[in-house]
């Protein structure tokens, strides 16, 4: 069984941390910036040194290509993750997967196996939102025209075209960076968890079997402001109590509909007028509530709802909800959750099946291609942050996982005789 | 019994309440702004029509004396409130007390009675806090001096002094303002409710027995932020989980121990980091707690601090619990309260007993010279608003009121042969 170099990922991964690096050992390096675009130049040398041969496209995604060395199937393999973090995040969220996919495809082409189809590293352009998100993914797998992305404008401000045009991406060009889906076999992305249930369950690995959907919800109580000196308890229409009312206790709702898995959230709530002295008349509060089944997402928005309502009518409040957004579940390929199973096995490394509960760009391609995703623990739960970091041995097994997984894509091509190559034929080569 | 001039008093009303109108018919009147400076020119017309000396002082209090025509006693008898309103307030919060004190020393001058002691209509500066509150009463009674006024600034960061000193009330002289409480016999003040408790129970005038005191407190509960997707229920530190379990229920504190007549108030809440999708790893509650009596203040202060350890407790969180300010509670005047009341008696309206819940310059004249207050109802409890109206029978029944009150303290002298003097011999005079 071939290996990766782990002393050769551990240090590219340290160099990579570089470009963008804060003081207090964070990365800041959101897409196309000019820590981005350094990143780009190293990653692109890295490439050379490999013999890889490199390419962007028009939305900023670049790939790392190793050719089939005895081509059986011209479609292609492709794993990674993204190079740009979130303001002051870590040095291992996408970075990990790039780097990785960057290890395992050396290693195979170090390896003189003899390469059925191609492969190649990716690493999508903007996962993070610094311009709204999964924009590489979605231009390279869903397509963008040029009108979709005019008036896109930045965490800053700023309008994506102009920071593409600056990096050196004409915007106008954006359509052209897709891909036409049946030409890739498979997509295989390694990330860190960013979260403690590796960790907590003492597995090693995490096999992804869906992407959580996302619902936002958000629930808004209206009462009456009045002086908190002259207004007697028994006079007062709080939203305050209302709104406390309705969080007492609500971490118990995913048990409560029979899914403890299930998450909900409200990490953000306004109260107004916001002083002292006054009775708050308004208290807003955002929900957000995760699960890989959309119907045990809307049960337990069903019941937030109904709890809103008794808390509303027990302080003689006005209520509204609204869902502000859904992203639905998006469950990943159960060929590659066997094959990555099957690797961490023959690699003896302990792993954890589990859904991913933040979004990926695996979501966005699995809409069109099979997709799987590896997860590699995050120390303490810890990512977003510049305390993110993940063990050396834990990073060097994922690679090797992912290894695994791509030797059996590109050197037992007997899916093309099965099930895929029908998948492929039906999507019209 | 003579009386107040209703209809003269309702116009001047609608006059003063121009100076620094709204377009929501609200006023927006600071101290030393140039809506204050005209009201205050217009306020020297109206004592110079009805034959009253204007003055200033070195704080910006203005003072409409009516000298006594028999005097017996040289102590002056205080009345007023203050013209300065909050922005965007409404016409009656303070401007209420100035000119029913203007209206009811007017009746006096007409009256022909003879005035044993002299009277002036006070308009003590800045009561809102413009520049910290209480500026002029303060200056009149507890005394400043120039340097404790130095770096005061305001809600627009402008140094006080120099806004003083561009209304023309030289900053350096401001220790000139003090009076020696011991030559004013009594201040009565006349001021909205600011709640609905008059409306409530049928009564036209409100007693006042005393300024309720008021606790400012801070409760800290600190978790771990965390992803809100990858985080299950139970590994969460959410602070927001133990912020419901200490508000739920909150409102029952006064109740609980035994003062049900007490307030406690959640009106400010910050959550962090404020992400929908972060689990809040840090929130913030402020308390204001009132009652008259301090001792019931400390005990829901310290009921507060033990619910807050319990949530914490039951949630993984750890609390701070800060107290960030104390203004204990102020008794007013009891023979001024018997005054009061025999007034609205003998005139047939209803009264009604009752504490201040909200802060008056009566608070701090009470520390050292004896004082009452007359509450008049506010409309639908509204204060502090562009919608603070009361009812113009109530505004005359509590002027009239007044002006019986002061009768009784400018004819009927007796209290100078009985405990009052005594008093002012104690102060040195």
């Amino acid at each position: 069984m071939i290996r990766i170099d782990g002393a050769r990922l551990l240090a590219d991964l340290r160099r990579l941390a570089t470009f963008g690096a804060t003081p207090d050992g964070g990365v800041s390096r959101p897409s196309f910036s000019p820590a981005d675009l350094e990143a780009r130049v190293w990653l692109a040398e890295r490439a050379a040194e490999a013999g890889l041969g490199y390419r962007e496209d028009a939305a900023g995604n670049v790939f790392l290509r190793l050719e089939a060395t005895d081509p059986v199937d011209d479609r292609v393999v492709w794993t990674g993750s993204h190079l740009d973090s979130v303001p002051n995040g870590g040095p291992l969220d996408g970075a990990l997967g790039v780097m990785t996919a960057l290890e395992a495809v050396r290693s195979l082409a170090e390896s003189g196996l003899p390469l059925r189809r191609s492969v190649e590293a990716v690493s999508f352009a903007d996962e993070e939102g610094a311009y709204g998100g999964f924009l590489g993914s979605k231009a390279a797998v869903l397509g963008f025209d040029h009108e979709a992305i005019r008036a896109v404008r930045g965490r800053d401000g700023d309008l994506l075209v102009d920071a593409m045009a600056a990096a050196g991406y004409p915007p106008e060009r954006i359509a052209e960076a897709r891909v036409d889906a049946a030409s890739v076999a498979a997509f295989v992305e390694v990330h860190i968890e960013q979260g403690a249930v590796l960790e907590e369950v003492g597995a090693r690995i995490g096999v992804v079997t869906d992407i959580v959907g996302v619902l936002r919800g958000e629930v808004e109580l209206v009462g009456r402001p009045d002086h908190a000196g002259t207004t007697p308890m028994g006079m007062r229409r709080d939203a305050v109590r209302g709104l406390a009312a309705l969080l007492d206790g609500l971490e118990g709702l995913p048990e409560a509909v029979g899914e403890p898995g299930a998450v909900i959230t409200c990490g953000r709530i306004d109260v107004e007028p916001g002083a002292d002295n006054i009775v708050p008349g308004r208290a807003v509060a955002h929900f957000d509530i995760r699960h890989r089944d959309l119907d045990v997402i809307l049960r337990i928005e069903q019941r937030l709802e109904e709890r809103a309502r008794r808390a509303a009518a027990a302080h003689d409040l006005s209520v509204t909800y609204r869902r502000e957004a859904l992203t639905e579940p998006v469950p990943l390929d159960a060929d590659l959750r066997w094959r990555i199973t099957a690797a961490a096995d023959a690699l003896g490394v302990a792993r954890h099946v589990m859904p991913s509960g933040a979004g990926h760009d695996s979501q966005v391609v699995a809409a069109a291609i099979p997709t799987g995703m590896i997860f590699v623990p995050s120390i303490d739960g810890r990512s977003h942050s510049p305390l993110e970091r993940s063990r050396d041995e834990d990073i060097v097994a994922g690679a090797d996982v992912l290894l695994q997984v791509l030797v059996g894509l590109v050197t037992d091509v007997a899916d093309v005789d099965a099930g895929q190559v029908v998948r492929s034929q039906g999507a019209g080569r």
